[in-house]
């Protein structure tokens, strides 16, 4: 039995979410057990629960012996935990893993930073809501399961990492954020005005001189500006990257979206199918 | 006779706008001369022209032996032609005065860093649209012309700086922010989620441990989210800055707003009324 620990370091998800997932899980899944913390469904204003709350269970989740920790829904707020979870769970081991994506890129960061557990980026609990959105918790549960299936198909023998442009710009410069030099980084956005994303992307080009290579994966939900940017996404990175000397792979496949793939961090490609 | 050099490094502004402020100028102002640079009309997608008749007219201006340079507009853009501007105006002196915000602080924050020219942050000639907007430019005019009673009243003789919050956290960690260590800085954000903020100020208080203080300008238009955030905008900025050893000083009368006042870069406020 691999177990997974499943918690809400921003905001929360519902229990009939829950009830989806482990539904899919029961039947498709039989070597995983999942178990859903409380704090899953706590509400505290914008979050899952105040700070405190939110800490105490992902440090639950991840000193309970489970093989990996699920991150329920991004949203914003685990970058509030993430200094004193580096606090507590520096310098053990990384054998645990730890899912997820967007706003939980910060925990994802900082574990593959200070090597407390192998991050990688996919689909979380929340996702069940999308259209076609059981295909995205499958690609989870498979993944968990040992399947490599989900695995975005332009991973290669590189080491890679993937982030929300937002987060990944929010991290550049922290403490927070590991080394890039010599990965490909794999970004998506959602919900930005194409002049925040050609922002953005002026902001972590300047940071992230050294990386290996960029690849854009999608950006979802862009909202009408009061009147057309003028460049298309895939030029703005491609714009950005040859400014600061950045090899520009073309696009990924990964999005706030039920397509989103499987990024293991670091892990070369040929390590995970192997 | 004082000549002011007026282009616009992100978004057009109008004739009309432009000879609002002409109007202004000429009627109160006689000692002012405004030259405002055709570039200012200009429109390319989102911007008032390509990035490259941007830069020359920003160039333009500020060969020009202007006494200052007045930014016509923020919006987005000006992060785009910042590098060129210091390729080109690196080394020579610092006698030029440069006045605008918003997303110009990426201007503003490279001329301090590199001295090419006096960083001020104050009003610009886009402001004559809004309500009581015309006071606004009468406070730029009249510190253009001499006058300090525009002067944000809270500076001391502590060298300060001022900032949009999402313009400085793109600027953080860049070769365009100068050394901010023992200033006090003032931000201030327009239509922004509270969410949003809170993760500004992550980034920004990570970035700038060793500043003297931080003092809150306003958050204008801040949009509706799906629910409350759960924390006022200034227990925001007292939180973050209490994570990160920052001193926090209170409000600031600053903000995308009529009542914008003036703040001088790196000049204590009894120098600048002196």
């Amino acid at each position: 039995m691999t177990r997974i620990a499943i918690c809400a370091p921003a905001t929360p998800i519902t229990r009939a979410d829950a009830a989806r997932v482990q539904a899919i899980a029961s039947a498709e899944f039989p070597s995983l057990q999942l178990e859903f913390h409380e704090q899953c469904f706590a509400e505290a204003g914008h979050f899952a629960g105040p700070d405190a709350e939110r800490l105490a269970a992902l440090l639950d989740c991840a000193n309970s012996g489970a093989e990996a920790v699920w991150f329920a829904k991004g949203g914003y707020g685990s970058n509030r935990i993430v200094a004193e979870a580096v606090e507590r769970l520096s310098g053990r081991g990384a054998e645990q893993q730890w899912l997820g994506y967007s706003d939980c890129g910060y925990l994802l960061a900082a574990a593959n930073r200070y090597r407390f557990a192998q991050a990688v980026h996919g689909p979380m609990p929340v996702d069940v809501r999308r259209d076609g959105g059981e295909e995205a918790v499958r690609r989870a549960l498979g993944w968990l399961a040992g399947s490599t299936e989900g695995l975005e198909p332009g991973l290669n023998e590189q080491p890679a990492v993937a982030f929300n442009l937002t987060t990944l710009a929010m991290l550049c410069g922290t403490r927070f954020l590991p080394d890039l030099t010599g990965r490909v980084v794999l970004v998506e956005e959602v919900a930005e005005h194409l002049y925040a994303v050609d922002r953005l992307f002026f902001h972590v080009t300047e940071h992230l001189r050294g990386i290996a290579a960029l690849r854009l994966g999608r950006l979802g939900a862009v909202p009408e500006n009061d009147r057309p940017f003028g460049t298309e996404p895939e030029d703005i990175a491609r714009d950005w990257c040859a400014r600061a000397g950045i090899a520009y792979l073309g696009r990924a496949d990964i999005g706030h979206d039920a397509a989103n793939r499987i990024v293991p961090f670091d892990l070369a490609a040929g390590d995970a199918r192997s």
